[in-house]
């Protein structure tokens, strides 16, 4: 690992000063900090800093635009795209220790949490008020993080984005200025919208301390229901009709076939073939859910999906759910000691079947490991890549492949990346596919983060 | 008026060249583009281009950039904020011959629209599509008007507004960059989200030409229900009870005794009494609508609101919302010759009944004429204070008004503009409200407006 520049000598002191023993330089912390959940190459930071309220990281912040180092904020250091990696080195600011939930309304159906509280979390901490947080990316990642990403999940279809979702933000810029963002009103048109600017903006403008969020009453009743199909094309056509009848069904996720296997192996589900499934959940009053449930059986049925296999106690649901939300660590059991690529095209509905089909035939022609999952609701879905990052020839060709995949998602109309965010993976991608929107976003980048400091290296070259 | 100064001869020449006919310099021309719906004084531009092509209003960038001339968007000149003065002078670039619906999507819930295309009017092009776009402020404006002044209106409860119905925009910097943003992809994480960025801008950071929207279904059933109340306690409490039960209802909206009465009269609505009054619209299946309406009639009835009312029939419930709709001009009608302003603050709904009790008493305090009339859904409420702008005495005691219960909702943890926007009333508030925020508005203003020409002196004060 390389040795920190001349001159971070005194920044590292100047930090310790604020952090004491939560400042730390040493190899484990900075490996741990040096790349998420990805296939980049490990770049640790120069060093480490445990943050535990706004003001330490406004501090931080004062003493990198001091002394010129970069600053990478972390969350749980689960993103896909190489957000997290210190690629010009710089302090990591880590925000896990941030993790109270400040406060909740119940009324108002809204809260307000520090920037390292993780979803799972969240509900945990919401459990006997009746409300719970819906947007649920695999991992159980910060809400921080969730909202530096633009993540969404499997509630996306019905519940929004962390876009939809986050109300205001507690943000510190690049010289150590705190900014309020948003509020507790619903709506606002006071002023640009920095709240939704800086969701999905990767660290790439500022550190996000804090986040309040909309909420949601947990629905009277919740049916989930899983049905098998004999091919993908007969599973996206449910996926269309269902989204085309109108039904407010809360979540629908394919699982292709590999995938299927892979799950039933890592998450020991029972009694299920390997074969394109679908999970459904609907949420609503118990007429309400029976009546959404009842119409997607029928357009199911009609296009040859085996009857709904449903499952009604929440241990069960539970269950199913958690398997689907571990696609991402049984992808990396298939292979044990390789990193998962997941690719993450989001088209039109209209052209998902002709997508993921395409993409499918692709996938066995290269002969990756490269199980396929989606949101498909939204018409956005993820191939597992397995792979071996010290590969060339696979890294190539799966390189190839996903910029393939991007083209053809883009040619329908689509985006490079649904959920995942840009982080270093998918800056060529992002300016094919925004063009002239990308001097825009230098020209925003550059306003407010002039020396280039806040996670270089991440969303757009400048 | 004034005479436009020396050097707009040759830039008016130019903008000749490329509008021809289409550009105007008479004085009814420029007066009728001098402001909106608003209480503020007239500032016409020094021109005005009727542009028919995105093409057109890039040049027309160009040339104001050349010659430095101010320019300001132009859709309906429904705004209530003093959006479309052209307070600096300059070129207003009426969008509203920008009227052709360019494509719908009707598997995919979309359509792209050129700017200057009203809701009613996409509506009316949709109908047979069975889908529907349902964002409606007051007004029939422009869906480009709509996205710069991040409208909402009487669905925004159930659907959302302008910022989550946005899919994205072609728009015109102010140096005539034509800019795409977003897509037709349900969802994307692919860089800074320009959209939102932009929608709620107001014409201070682009001229939007073109927009994509979701569309949705239009509901298997609607049901729309009337229930009056002997004290404004009782109806929001019923809003309080209705919002906090989950009930998805599409639209909730509060109009007090003294709105009633102008209403009743304005619209020649029967059988009504002067009396606070709740209308209601359920969305769904017909099993939901059912459910829905008798959750709420349970809840009404219990705090002593009158049996609903029903209105089935699609010519009577259009009436009544219809009636809901022309508020402003039924408030107008209470003294003629005279101008509304329309106040637009938003709290959280827990807030709701005590700060619409004590801007009722406020009002009554004042003697001003102000029926209130609210998307209490949202905790946004509007005071029409019907005003003579020409009675200095009369404007200060509505301009003090208006501040207190701007700080009174910001006290409440709301915001000073619900939907409305900014335009020049707003600029003291958002400052009070956003603090430090404005700061960072300002920066971003500056990155894509250097020379503060795109629509100068409203939103902020650079």
């Amino acid at each position: 690992m390389s040795t920190p520049p001349i001159g971070h000598n005194a920044a590292i002191a100047a930090l310790r000063d604020v952090f004491g023993d939560r400042l730390s330089t040493s190899d484990a912390v900075r490996e741990q900090h040096g790349r998420g959940e990805d296939y980049f190459p490990l770049a640790p930071p120069d060093a480490v800093a445990f943050a535990l309220t706004t003001e330490e990281v406004s501090a931080a912040h004062r003493i990198c635009a001091e002394f010129g180092l970069p600053i990478v904020p972390f969350g749980t250091g689960t993103s896909l795209e190489g957000h997290v990696s210190a690629v010009e080195g710089g302090l990591s600011i880590d925000l896990s220790r941030m993790n109270e939930v400040l406060e909740v309304n119940g009324e108002d159906s809204d809260c307000r949490v520090q920037a390292g509280v993780t979803r799972k979390q969240l509900n945990e901490y919401l459990r006997d008020t009746g409300l719970f947080f819906p947007i649920d990316p695999g991992a159980d990642a910060s809400l921080g993080g969730m909202a530096a990403t633009g993540a969404s999940g499997t509630n996306a279809v019905r519940y929004g984005t962390m876009s939809e979702n986050v109300l205001g933000l507690t943000v510190v810029m690049h010289d150590g200025e705190i900014v309020e963002t948003g509020g507790r009103a619903r709506k606002s048109s006071a002023g640009y919208d920095l709240t939704r600017l800086f969701v999905g903006s990767e660290g790439t403008l500022c550190t996000i301390t804090e986040v309040r969020l909309k909420l949601y009453g947990i629905p009277e009743s919740i049916a989930s229901a899983v049905c098998q199909f004999s091919s993908l094309e007969a599973a996206v056509d449910t996926v269309t009709l269902t989204m085309q009848s109108g039904v407010p069904v809360a979540r629908i996720e394919l699982l292709d076939d590999t995938q299927m296997d892979a799950c039933i192996r890592y998450s020991d589900l029972e009694d299920f073939e390997v074969r394109p499934t679908l999970f459904f959940e609907f949420h609503g009053s118990p007429a309400g859910t029976a009546e959404q449930a009842e119409t997607v059986q029928d357009i199911a049925a009609e296009l040859g999906g085996s009857a709904f296999r449903w499952t009604q106690s929440q241990e069960e649901r539970n269950k199913l759910w958690q398997a689907r939300h571990d696609v991402y660590y049984a992808c990396m059991a298939l292979r044990p000691g390789c990193r998962a690529w997941s690719t993450d095209v989001c088209v039109p509905i209209s052209r998902l079947a002709e997508c993921l089909i395409e993409t499918r035939r692709d996938v066995d022609e290269t002969g990756l490991v490269a199980p396929i999952v989606g949101h498909v609701g939204d018409g956005n879905f993820h191939c597992g890549i397995v792979i071996d990052p010290d590969d060339p020839e696979e890294m190539a060709t799966a390189q190839a492949f996903n910029k393939r995949l991007v083209a053809r998602a883009l040619a329908m109309g689509g985006t490079c990346t649904g959920e995942h965010g840009v982080g270093q993976g998918k800056i060529d991608s992002v300016e094919a596919e925004r063009g002239e929107a990308v001097d825009v976003m230098r020209a925003l980048k550059l306003a407010l983060d002039p020396a280039n400091r806040m996670n270089p290296g991440k969303v757009i070259r400048l």
